[in-house]
């Protein structure tokens, strides 16, 4: 086939913020009131945009020759230099990234943004990165929410931000194995509408679908909200092609194999510290005819979690499958409108969803129905409504928090059954202590989103006053949070990954002899460490 | 939990054969004319079994200070150097390996076999052969099929078998999370019953399981024949306990995790070239109330396909689904008694089974019966059962026909469906050809035993005359197939991984750069390289 592209460009995600600045809400007089009650924040308004002309930008380091032979494989409308496009690369969207970049602070910015169009491209740039040891940071929607984008770059000779967004096209569609080969700088609702037109889907929908990219999602292990359906990225990922300073790796022939260990997992989670993947194979599906979101209740978290235990075990297997904890059953954090009706009805809501065809999530669901029956009440269609409605405005949220003087951000994990309870206790109070005792008691929420016949992820959202220095503050309290995640058994990271921000509990998790072999692999691909450096594990 | 062990001994494998001699089915009158009129095989008899003292040994290589040094960590009951046991340690099951040792050549025999009882004795043994600088074959089961029993170890000090026989318990049950903690020593049947006890099973049972071991299963890519309903291997192992030459990789704190590359992925497939497992967390399920297993008759191989391919991606996925092409459905070599009939009724012949809870297995096989019979005949409640009587007993049937004087072995490969038909064809073709040049016209047969959604295995079984010398004759046809299947673009291994036997296509599959990230991590843990050298990837 001819390989396809999407027919509008993409619209830019906001520097300072997530998304389109004018989605974010403003918040009512009840939702303040309640913040300056219990948090004690009493702010601004969050759609004040900040300057972009007041940002500082570091010094350019990269020398100019070098400059203009990088930009003469892409030609030079694919090389960027200009101050927005240099801010627009730096760092991602975990709250102390925007935090830093509100306040003007573009320590780390790329010298150089360079849009390759082809593998070829990605290779050559490579090659010559390592020749010059200039350091890269693959760049996709820019979305990183762990500064798996902020490289460590001081020891080399500039930093270029590889940008994939114009290696976009769907290259081929196989409908007889029902995989299609697409690049990696599409985003979600791009891939998506690509594949739409030809009656097919990914299903991978996680909160950062709207802006994030193929590319990202197979570099750093994202999970989409419709897991217990389809399944995380990776298990969609059947084979990869990936440009690394040294050549190209192409892994996977057939959708398993007991061909040696399965490579395509080494490059799955490396946050582009192996190589750049330039085309992704994925198992696709034809679009679901029926889909259904609903809400149920439960009388506590525990109650919830044996249900959907019981459905990760014995099935059948909703497509969409999370619960809230008490306290964000009531705070309902993407929808403060809704605040005071969902305070009355209490207890923890689930969110139960189906899609496939007609009669298969008929038939589903009424089997899923009987376990949930027997603990939960429900049915409720409307909380099904409008989960679906405001599934990818959890970030839009954090931008008026932050705006009007709360802090704001997220943390997530996963473990076994047998001690999810646990793991869900410990997080909770280190969060709470350390943050109570900075002298800003937080309220925290929490959800599992992600269900596996072994156990299942939990992400808890904070939320309390920011101190004149929010980054360290919050920086003191994901640290405690972190340390009791190692100490209750559990993993450092669900579906956000390591970079920068877990790079030491990382090293806890799976400890220093498992890190050296992935230093000697990245030693073999990227002998001159020019990927990005300090993400995942430290630079050498 | 206290640790629980089997009762009883395990019977040993047959060193010349498979399992237990006594179970070597007598080839009857009318398979022995057919052997005769289409293969020009007249032969022998398959019982006679030969002498053990008949089979020349290598002389030993290691040192008697250094064998002294070595027993002492595991005692001296544990660490064995008669004849018997050093042949029953020489090399796997291929039919290459069956036919030296029938002849009585056991080149490349070990010359000390030690049974370690624990990760530290592991750990131990192997710092000490690092130091002395002796090969190591961890050895479980000894039930490979690609020579990855078989290491180059010329140039070090010795070679010792790792028997991990004795590493036989289970040591935890986790019945919230269902999972389970156990050794690698355990056999298939010694750990289901293990699980048994309290309830549970793994539901893995390739057709090895008789013999083989769970360590192998986990370092060989092993896929059982109810993949479709339990996974391959992999999909069951949640965390691996590893010992290597530079100490212990503990790996797994969750089902899933986005923390780095999943590493465990790194260790399955590795063939015991980067460290032994020493225990493995595995999902387990509660012992199915409901089993039902039925024939289903297509009227070519390709509609057979076609109605797998619509379960695999649509569903609902029976718990085994395998089908035979005609030459299979006709020639049924696992019941040769059989023929007559079969041949009468000729197609090709599925075998589907449901394992689960009543209700669940009887809605299952409702859908899938709707969609078996818009192209199949069935259900044939009888083939079912057969199949069930008999699934583990085709090894048997080769020893029978090798002591016929028939050649008789196997080669499976994987791809996608879009180009399964295409693999089939060419590497039916690629054997016949190469056989039939060299003399001995082939019969092959072959089936479609593991489907994905985006693909499925294939399974050929190949039988012709034996030649003056058969594993010339056999290595010849093999590699005809191997470079059909690379050409084809398939997969040189589904289920039994690389061994010697598929070195070389192995790296042609995943090209040198990705075997020189594999290199470097056996650097990383193994310096010496004294783990399985040649396996894999090429001793350097």
């Amino acid at each position: 086939m001819t390989p396809a592209r999407p027919s509008d460009p993409y619209p830019d995600i906001s520097w300072w913020g997530w998304g389109d600045p004018a989605q974010i809400p403003t918040l009512g007089a009840d939702v303040r009131r309640l913040l300056a009650d219990a948090l004690g924040v009493t702010g601004g308004d969050a759609t004040e945009s900040p300057a972009l002309a007041a940002v500082r930008l570091p010094p350019l380091r990269l020398a100019t020759g070098a400059a203009r032979e990088l930009a003469s494989i892409v030609g030079s409308d694919n090389a960027l230099t200009d101050d927005e496009s240099r801010i627009r690369h730096t760092r991602g969207k975990s709250t102390p990234d925007l935090l830093r970049l509100r306040a003007g602070d573009a320590t780390g910015a790329p010298d150089l943004v360079l849009l390759p169009g082809s593998h070829d491209e990605v290779l050559e740039l490579l090659a010559l990165c390592t020749h010059l040891r200039v350091a890269v940071v693959p760049f996709g929607g820019g979305t990183s929410v762990v500064g798996g984008l902020e490289p460590s770059a001081e020891s080399f000779a500039g930093l270029v931000a590889l940008d994939t967004s114009r290696m976009n096209a769907l290259l081929a569609l196989d409908e007889r194995s029902r995989t299609a080969t697409l690049e990696p700088g599409l985003r979600g609702p791009q891939a998506e509408a690509l594949l739409a037109e030809r009656g097919y889907t990914l299903g991978h929908h996680p909160q950062s679908f709207e802006y994030a990219t193929l590319g990202g999602f197979a570099a750093a292990g994202s999970s989409g909200q419709a897991s217990s359906g389809y399944g995380r990225f990776d298990r969609l990922v059947l084979a990869l092609e990936v440009a690394t300073p040294v050549g190209t790796l192409s892994l996977g022939r057939a959708p398993a194999s007991a061909a040696g260990p399965d490579l395509r997992q080494l490059i799955l989670g490396s946050e582009g510290t192996l190589g750049v993947i330039t085309a992704l194979t994925l198992q696709v599906r034809p679009i679901p005819r029926a889909r259904i979101y609903e809400g149920w209740r439960f009388s506590s978290f525990s109650e919830g979690v044996s249900a959907l235990r019981t459905l990760a075990q014995d099935g059948p297997l909703p497509t969409v499958l999370r619960l809230s904890d008490e306290a964000e059953t009531v705070l309902n954090l993407a929808r403060p409108e809704q605040l005071a009706r969902s305070t009355r009805e209490g207890g923890c809501l689930a969110i139960v969803g189906y899609e496939g065809a007609a009669e298969e999530v008929a038939a589903r669901r009424d089997a899923a129905t009987r376990v949930l029956d027997s603990a939960g009440v429900g049915p409720d269609l409307g909380a099904g409504e409008a989960w679906e409605r405001d599934r990818y405005r959890g970030p839009y949220l954090r931008d008026a928090l932050l705006g009007a003087g709360a802090l704001a951000e997220t943390i997530e994990t996963v473990s076994f059954w047998s001690s999810l309870q646990r793991v869900y206790e410990t997080v909770r109070t280190a969060l709470s202590d350390s943050l109570t005792a900075q002298g800003t008691p937080p309220v925290i929420l929490c959800h599992v989103s992600h269900v596996y016949p072994a156990g299942a992820s939990l992400y808890y959202t904070v939320g309390c006053a920011q101190l004149e220095d929010p980054v360290t503050q919050w920086r003191t309290a994901k640290r405690a949070a972190s340390d009791a995640i190692l100490q209750a058994g559990a993993s450092i990271s669900h579906h956000h990954g390591v970079g920068i921000d877990h790079r030491a509990w990382f090293e806890r998790e799976v400890g220093e002899l498992a890190v050296n072999v992935l230093r000697s692999a990245k030693a073999v691909l990227d002998p001159a460490g020019i990927l990005n450096p300090g993400i995942l594990i430290d630079a050498r």
